[in-house]
């Protein structure tokens, strides 16, 4: 392990931290709200110990293992440190409940444990989904360090695996892509300041719900989410940019760049539409007795509901715990599904399970035919063997982590559905799940421990799993 | 598709049915039940049809497609026949509910749809049993099939998969390999059936529970199952047949040709004890104090649950279902790993499970060391990159499988637990599951649709998988 760069890595975060800290800050004052100190108290041990850190020279060469253990160490440690204005402030009573808020906030998962969200002061509620919003970019550094070091050999596999198996196709250097992807991210989260103003929304909750949205975060102002405001156009909007925040990245660069026909090329985002155009439909027809058979209203829960799981952000205007089964079961396989690889959602990601489909496929071909050479295809190009295994385990360890994730949790004794979804939730950075961490729900109830292994879930399932497993590995820590 | 050798395998499969009705005919007959023309009629038709097309003449040269797919076949014609004695006696009410009883008997599944079994004639519970005795053979011919055509090269890699991932050591020919496997199987039923006789169990009971153990089926004669005779020397015999019915018959006949240590040797054994060890320890001390702290009733009760879920039999003695949601999801976690490979038990197979991890661990390192060139050990010896890529493509199967047949069975509205466990128990060919389908419930209550998928899963997990759906391409069916 390279220490050196582990505690840079860290210093890099800290800071991050530090500076956004300055918008709770200046509310707290604005508004008197008297959290000042909890906020300013952690800027400055933040800003202290990762001016140090940051200092640190760094003259070896980079490997591949030691960067992404870094970033997943770094997340621990940012969630470390965004949990303490919750801590000093007595928001949450212990420092594992202000961690899982904190890693919640920084995966961009949204699960809560507060009881009561609106209790909350307005910098704590802006702080919350600022989180959200840096946890967003982080995952694009994430993606951007990966893609940019394609090239080395050394690393090549892994990278393709890591961002979800997509081709880079950005821009030859790193600070060309980084100017590129942060600008994307920042247009389209003023786009949404703009649209909800425009909506009637508050100034300060737009702002937040863009803040939450970009990041396909989830966390809101009140217990009842974006419901609160029990506006059709607010809805709508939200919807759009969530599905918006859930397309790739790298798709949006294209278009910039004058590839106007980028998306109509990518099969991952054919594939996206459809499948969530059709959750759309079934759950809007499976759930329109309950609103008296009136289908604008059933689309509107509908389609908010799948923007909401399938960009992996978690917001609700409705609570879904009381629709039929069949719905229910259609919002947990998007849940196992995720967003594009290369957007700021999480879980298995379109490609995967795209390239899974496609694999399996093959292999049953090849099964009757041992001579037939066949690859696997992707947007026309074919997907390398390598990639191709590495997607299968990819799945295969994302479902054993689910299962020792519920196995663990369910020490709690919920119920089954409770242990489960809630694991789910957190692998894939939903947010909420089904039955006592539905909509209407949150994580208050679980045990310290529990809290712990689904805060691990969070970030093992944010940086794609593979990094979190190497980082587990003994030797990893060797110098 | 070879029409030819669909038919005359067809064929094959009515003539053991109609052979095997004796039993029930002969039963009937003797303590005057008046279901002789039930079966008798049934038995008439399927040897008039089945001598038929057992005479077929198949001349051309065999496929493995062919051969996989018409075995497919045969288990859903095979279930459709042992329906109607349960359809003729009016049983059950529909002959959707008499087939999902039969295919569940020969996919020695065990899930009920009888809400009172113990209304049933001993002829109907014996032929409720035998169909698990059949079912049992059925798997043993299949695998033999597979492996003694392992020298055919086409053959070679659908083989090693669908027999999960074992080395085939059997003898070389097909008949002396046939003769040494159901030597095997009738050796061991005949011990249990000794065994239950000296532990006071009636000779009939004796007889019904030895055929349901050895397929590991789960078909009992009471609504409380084993749970009825309320006897530890019962419990405790009937926990170690099924869990030697759980083992690799690959292992027996090694051990009956002399090579004692084998089961010392074979990894996958060793795993297999020690989850199923692991697993009753922690399960009888999450469950002590249920028990007011009776350790051996904890074990007894522990052991008996664990051997049930672990060989894929399915009897019960204790209703789990009111264990602490640990203990309930442990045996869900057991549900998907099943038995060893090689055994008359469902589920992915141990070997599998075992190969999926070395395979992660594998593909980790060489994330890190992309040059590195390792390969997968089992037992000491190297397990082809083609197995592996087909073991990750086998769960990721599996793992869809179960949430397709989720989402389809939800439509019948019940909790996401019955919906998640019913699915995964035909799946594993299990036969209770949690919530609604467990202990103490039983399968009555879903729809006929509903029933169709669960009886189309068991099909598709009893015979692992791929087989069921190679029979699902249309290019399969071309002449």
């Amino acid at each position: 392990m390279n220490y050196r760069l582990l505690l840079k890595t860290i210093g890099i975060g800290l800071m991050v931290v530090a500076a956004f800290l300055i918008v709770p800050i200046t509310i707290s004052l604005v508004m008197k709200t008297g959290e000042q100190v909890a906020f300013l108290s952690t800027a400055v041990i933040c800003a202290t110990i990762g001016s140090v850190l940051i200092g640190i020279k760094n003259n070896r060469e980079l490997i591949a293992r030691d960067g992404l253990v870094s970033v997943v160490v770094c997340w621990f440690v940012m969630s470390l440190a965004g949990a303490m204005p919750l801590f000093i402030t007595g928001t949450l009573p212990t420092y594992m409940d202000c961690f899982f808020e904190a890693a919640s906030g920084f995966t961009t998962t949204g699960a809560t444990v507060l009881t009561d969200v609106s209790a909350c002061s307005y910098a704590m509620l802006m702080w919350r989904a600022l989180m959200h919003w840096i946890g967003g970019m982080g995952i694009i550094v994430f993606m951007l360090i990966i893609i940019s070091r394609r090239s080395a050999k050394s690393v090549h596999l892994m990278s393709v695996e890591s961002t979800g198996p997509f081709k880079g196709k950005l821009a030859p250097t790193t600070t060309q892509s980084a100017k590129a992807l942060f600008t994307i991210y920042a247009v389209l989260t003023g786009s949404e300041i703009v649209a909800l103003l425009f909506a009637g929304m508050p100034v300060f909750d737009s702002f937040l719900h863009a803040f939450s949205t970009a990041g396909t975060g989830g966390f809101s102002m009140t217990n009842a989410s974006v419901g609160e405001y029990n506006s059709v156009a607010i809805d709508v909007i939200i919807t759009v940019f969530m599905l918006l925040f859930g397309l790739s990245f790298v798709l949006y660069y294209q278009i910039s760049r004058g590839n106007l026909k980028a998306f109509a090329k990518s099969t991952e985002f054919k594939v996206f539409i459809a499948v969530v155009a059709g959750s759309i439909t079934v759950i809007m027809l499976n759930v329109a007795s309950f609103y008296g058979y009136d289908y604008g209203q059933s689309l509107r829960y509908a389609a908010f509901t799948v923007a909401a799981t399938s960009s992996t952000t978690g917001f609700c205007i409705v609570d879904y715990e009381a629709w039929p089964m069949l719905s229910k079961c259609i919002i947990v396989g998007l849940m196992f599904f995720g967003a594009m690889a290369g957007s700021t959602g999480g879980g298995i990601k379109y490609s995967r399970v795209i390239i899974a489909a496609k694999a399996i496929k093959r292999d049953l071909k090849k099964m009757l035919h041992p001579n037939l050479v066949s690859v696997v295809k992707m947007d026309g190009a074919a997907v390398s063997e390598r990639v191709v295994s590495l997607v299968q385990v990819f799945i295969v360890s994302y479902v054993a982590l689910l299962g020792l994730g519920t196995l663990l949790v369910s020490l709690d004794n919920f119920d089954f559905t409770t242990s489960f979804t809630s694991v789910l939730s957190a692998l894939s950075n939903i947010g909420p799940g089904l039955s006592l961490v539905g909509p209407v729900g949150n994580y208050a109830m679980f045990s310290g421990f529990s809290k712990g292994v689904l805060s691990v879930c969070m970030i093992a399932g944010r940086l794609e799993i593979f990094p979190f497993l190497i980082m587990l590995a003994p030797r990893t820590w060797r110098r």
